[in-house]
């Protein structure tokens, strides 16, 4: 079976594609009996409208982008819950794209997003990220984008974030008042405004507190688990063996579950341990883990009402403001004095 | 700045719109110098060719939909890494579309998509989807679907999945053998025949060891995690109470989690506990969980290979087959002796 078309519906009531067209629009010029008609055959005969014809005409896909690094990380699975939440209610479909950390792959995307293929964008950018050239084009264009989690600074737009910098000096001070004087930092990226703010909460707070900053024990790992696995080993069998370690990314705290393992190392006796994290299984580890927890599903539903009422409003430009949602850090067994 | 259309390259170069259309579809009829200038001119001007209109022309999209139940579940994660490996190899884009295990949400999408937005479809149906009436109409249209895990009998196509049946007979002679006589059943649905299939093994396995079959020991949770957990609850203080869980679902299996410590049951002396389960932290759990493991990645990237092939054979019709890629029993510490 074929597609049918405003053709096919036309020839068969006798009238006009125009007339079939324009009463498949409720138009004030077709009488109510024409409409019905071509309704009612329409719903017979299943006629869909070709969406890449009446986009063209509309310039409106009713669709937006969701742009992330990857989709086996807790936090995006739940922030993307909290957009879905808001495009659901609003008549917007979602399409998710995944840049896997990787630049070249970003650049792909927002090149093809760049011809119209949707209304607007929520983006968290790939650590790989340092140029953001591509992005500039981007906002000639007059698409919007609303940056969540891992915002570019250099973009004037909103932007939904957790408090990166106080919620790691919190984590720092955490180990700190729990007995650890050599405390680990374990980042991602230091390319990205998310990582450095990270780390200098993690540095301000062993200023305070007076402790020594090591360079060896401050970890930019990477989307390599295995060459993740192997830095954090050779840390652990170093004489900078840290006492405390902060991970700034939950994969990195699931890697040191698995290296202290390989090491028979017993936290939080002879190492504490301490994460960004939203594992729902958290609790539950042995030794259940102690996290900083970001409001995920509420920084995903807060990016989408502000891009989907920005674009409801006629595509009114978005505030170049950064909103920003409280983590919160709950103490466990992972760093029991 | 608006975007540059054909008319402007022509405007500016003086020549038609048709042979700047036709410069830069390399066609044989214009010269290389026209060429040289319109591509010069396009790059200068960043031309992007409308994706509506073309594909209106091309009929093509070289896009593929993954309509999923949930985002936050480590199989589907893992299998849409699968998928994403084998469509950045071939030059496709993959846009996921998320059910939420709702029926309507998933008869909205599929009726989105029959009007052509991609070339194919990758689909895990939702766990409340009892009727296939909104398949069959996509069939009629002769755009392809592939099924992966959770399959839809009724419909003549290729599905990869794992040997339910099989491992969930495997899982539950495990429990047994540890010594469980009262075993109970954690399931999402009995509508879909993966449930069905999970189900069957539990209760042939229950036979063959002469135990007996009692349908309170069997819980078909859904997305509601209050109610899954009340379930739960209930069971473990009625007279029912097992000494061994299966859960056929890993959201059943880290709510078991939850009430055990509610209770204050241990595992696994006072009960046992086996999953279906690509949780990359069961190994670290307290204590760490025995698993029924799928081969995640494999069905994505199967599923995806498959798909591709017959869209780039100009739509060969996909065969009528069903791949089954074995899972792996993990012993751990939670159906311990």
């Amino acid at each position: 079976m074929v597609d049918v078309t405003l053709k096919d519906l036309a020839r068969e009531l006798k009238i006009s594609t125009s007339t079939v067209s324009r009463a498949l629009k409720d138009a004030h010029d077709i009488s109510p009996k024409t409409k019905q008609q071509v309704l009612e055959l329409a719903r017979k005969w299943n006629y869909q409208p070709n969406p890449h014809a009446s986009s063209l005409r509309r310039q409106k896909s009713k669709t937006i982008a969701v742009i992330i690094p990857e989709i086996a990380n807790n936090f995006f699975s739940l922030a993307i819950n909290g957009i879905q939440s808001v495009a659901q209610q609003k008549g917007y479909h979602i399409l998710i794209y995944l840049t896997h950390e990787n630049f070249e792959q970003e650049k792909s995307i927002i090149q093809y997003l760049q011809s119209g293929r949707v209304d607007g964008i929520l983006m968290s950018l790939s650590s790989e990220t340092r140029d953001t050239a591509h992005l500039s084009e981007f906002k000639q264009k007059g698409l919007p984008i609303v940056f969540f989690d891992r915002v570019c600074d250099n973009y004037d737009t909103l932007k939904v974030t957790t408090d990166d910098y106080f919620s790691s000096f919190e984590a720092t001070e955490h180990l700190i008042e729990q007995g650890c004087q050599k405390i680990a930092y374990l980042g991602l990226s230091n390319n990205l405004s998310i990582g450095i703010n990270r780390m200098n909460g993690y540095l301000d707070a062993l200023r305070k507190n007076n402790l020594a900053i090591k360079p060896a024990r401050i970890i930019q790992g990477s989307k390599d688990h295995q060459k993740n696995y192997a830095l954090i080993f050779e840390l652990l069998k170093s004489n900078h063996r840290p006492d405390g370690i902060f991970a700034a990314v939950e994969k990195m705290a699931i890697t040191c579950y698995q290296v202290f393992d390989e090491l028979q190392l017993s936290i939080p006796s002879e190492i504490k341990l301490l994460s960004f994290s939203n594992l729902p299984t958290a609790p539950f580890l042995h030794p259940s883990l102690t996290t900083i927890t970001q409001p995920a599903f509420a920084i995903g539903k807060e990016a989408a009402s502000r891009l989907l009422s920005a674009l409801q409003k006629n595509n009114q430009p978005l505030d170049n403001e950064t909103i920003v949602l409280k983590s919160t850090l709950i103490k466990r067994e992972s760093t029991k004095w």
